[in-house]
């Protein structure tokens, strides 16, 4: 099932804000149709028997985390490419809520870089309150999965011993379109388009550390509340993005997140 | 002014949780008293007319807020007795709100760790929704000052590269007793003792960056919201914690903050 959050454009409930359910086929946007729900997908959900056409509506992102745990370097290729090792231990560190926007914000070109780049990733919401969860019970607090982009201000990132600023600013974390509750993450195609161009291209089976493994680990030290947001590391092919760019991630049974990039207001 | 959060122990009200306003003489806890405010103190809060002793109340972490920022190696003493440099730009990361506790709550020894340090601190309250403030504007965005302890699990900060695990573990922000909204917190003394021996004592002037300039560099990349913290550094002289101890961090003007360290449950 993929569930939305979005706002109503028209009518009687113009701005109100609801959760869904996308129905339709991915490929053929004029086919999406979402069917909104009474309640917190969390809570008891029922439909109210309203649909809209998913383009007459403003999709959110589909969460409001309180927070965003992303790892760092955990695909090979990615760590390489940036002449970083695979560390020992998982390298984990947050993005905070206010660095969250939907697919149909902008990213704002932060004006303290000069080198703002994509990082394409498969993002994993928890669905309940955690914590020492065991590798084989990973599953059971997992609500589903969308599409990220750790947008990351490469220069900063370098200069800076903690990323705080440099993967926290906001309009950071992209998350979106929905997420796709029915999914085996194991072996999943990852790409980044920017202008329709490729950029990355990876499969999430390439990871160094298997979901399980990461929330087990997060968990160890932290609970982890439901609408939280773990981020799996990007494969490589990370470069920069423009003011005027339209960047696209895509995971494989997901969907495709694009955001444009603007100046900063 | 001296606001708290607390929750009533006793009586029909007992386990509702309140903002109050807090008088009397720290030094003499019998004769502190709290006036329970109706409402947020960011808000119209106005006095309900409703007192209690502070001895018969739970006093809570003063805010909830949605991020901690915190700085790194912003005192020289503190930066050289971990053999580290002081850094050319602040050195900045969150501890999240799941780490949050107040005065009255243990901080829980992690099981991940066998090196749980102290870290006292003096923590700014947020007041205003803001962003890109201007260093000679910071006073504007500032609700007040409360102190914090930056519990830190030493040997997984020296492992792993980002802080996530080692600062954002549950119970790794303490902070209160309470917000003072009046305080000048430009030289005011800093101490942390552990079973009552003074481990740390430093001033707030000794800051290699003082909070006008913190707050100008972390507002440049992001927002900052009503009753988010910011942690300004430790002093030197940070040190172990067992479980069974008691620290206490104290900041000059505003009070003291103590707690347990127990094993996690």
């Amino acid at each position: 099932m993929r569930i939305a959050r979005f706002s109503v454009r028209e009518g009687a409930a113009a701005g109100s804000v609801s959760f869904g359910v996308v129905e339709g086929d991915a490929d053929q946007p004029d086919s999406l149709v979402v069917h909104t729900l009474a309640g917190h997908p969390f809570g008891a959900a029922e439909p109210t028997g309203e649909s809209h056409p998913l383009s007459r509506v403003r999709l959110l992102s589909p969460m409001l985390p309180s927070k965003v745990v992303a790892v760092g370097r955990n695909y090979a290729a990615h760590a390489a490419e940036l002449g970083n090792q695979v560390p020992d231990v998982p390298l984990t560190f947050f993005k905070p809520s206010t660095s969250v926007i939907g697919p149909t914000e902008a990213i704002a070109y932060p004006p303290f870089t000069s080198d703002l780049q994509h990082e394409a990733e498969l993002a994993v919401v928890i669905g309940r309150m955690c914590r020492e969860v065991p590798v084989d019970r990973v599953p059971e607090v997992v609500f589903g999965y969308t599409c990220a982009n750790d947008v990351t201000a490469r220069d900063v990132q370098q200069r800076e011993g903690q990323w705080a600023r440099a993967k926290g600013f906001d309009t950071a974390c992209p998350l979106g379109p929905w997420i796709e509750t029915d999914l085996d993450p194991a072996d999943l195609a990852i790409t980044c388009t920017v202008n329709g161009e490729l950029r990355q291209a990876g499969r999430t089976s390439l990871m160094v550390r298997g979901i399980p493994e990461l929330i087990a680990h997060i968990s160890e030290a932290m609970t982890l509340l439901p609408g939280d947001v773990i981020l799996t590391g990007t494969p490589a092919g990370v470069g920069p993005l423009n003011v005027g760019d339209e960047v696209a991630v895509s995971v494989e049974g997901i969907g495709t997140l694009a955001n444009k990039v603007i100046k900063r207001g």
